[in-house]
């Protein structure tokens, strides 16, 4: 019998199959540094790297509302509390906080404080305009619009910059009316 | 107190830090895609695939040495039976036998019967000729020739050219001595 209500992201992580993250990681540097060489400007990798986490977030959505037992969020202000506490959890197994949230209820910041995506990364002087997680913030963006929230993400703070964490600025742009029909990017 | 002997892959993938299959396997979707893209050959991927597997690879095996507790195995029919029964285990959490020994005992396949990579993949017509785990192949390639151990790594049956199983053959080309510097590929 399934249970009954929204599972925790920590009983979720432990029961979904899952990889050494030391390859995940090595696997994502390894391809953040093959855009570098074949796209050779920055900008241009901050935009793919973000057009493949949307791609990645379309598809995401699926796995994470079948193992999650979520249906549907009330607000927007719930959503950002799922994504932060369950979401991220269940896929990277990393603890996340909601934060700075505005009057309007339609702006506020995920803050992490450990992320696998950047063991052992430093980046070199050439990359400093990278955003170098910006994968994952594509991911949300694109599982958001599955679920008919337009959003615009963005990094405010990052440690490979030298900041303390990682900030990632979540903006409602618009809610789609649900019975729109979903566009199939594939 | 560290264990006295070497550990096996199943411990050695419950103890380390994971991150979501599905989320690896849409990453590294997400990669090829991309690759195919920029790079449009298929041959060109191919190699590109490879090339970031190897450099994952010189890398992976520190983690592998330091998680596993192997030393140093006697000979490469050893090595093999580690990379089957050890290290497939514990970064992609997998199954995999060695087979089809050559009489030298310098070549031999390495067969998976599930792989994480190719969950939810199709290759269109187009892709016939990609070797959608290449990275694989690399990582191996790579991570031999950290102990020592100079091969070439082939598929040889590919389920998603409709095999019905994942074959790697793997042929020790060349043993370089151990007091070889290692070359810095960084």
């Amino acid at each position: 019998m399934p249970p009954a209500g929204p599972r925790s992201g920590d009983a979720i992580f432990a029961s979904v199959e899952r990889v050494n993250a030391e390859l995940f990681t090595l696997t994502y540097g390894a391809t953040v540094r093959q855009l570098l060489t074949d796209l050779e400007e920055v900008e241009e990798v901050n935009k793919q790297l973000d057009q493949m986490g949307y791609n990645i977030g379309i598809r995401l959505i699926d796995e994470f509302l079948a193992k999650s037992n979520i249906s549907r969020c009330v607000d927007f202000k719930e959503t950002a509390d799922v994504i932060a506490k369950v979401g991220l959890k269940m896929f990277l197994g990393v603890n996340a906080t909601v934060t700075n949230w505005d009057a309007e209820g339609t702006c506020c910041s995920i803050v992490l404080e450990d992320n696998p995506l950047v063991d052992f990364v430093e980046l070199p002087d050439t990359c400093q305009g990278l955003h170098y997680c910006n994968i994952l913030s594509g991911v949300i963006r694109g599982a958001l619009e599955m679920v008919s929230m337009k959003t615009e993400v963005t990094w405010l703070r990052d440690m490979l910059r030298g900041d303390d964490m990682f900030e990632l600025q979540v903006k409602l742009l618009k809610q789609i009316p649900e019975e729109y029909p979903y566009k199939d990017d594939e």
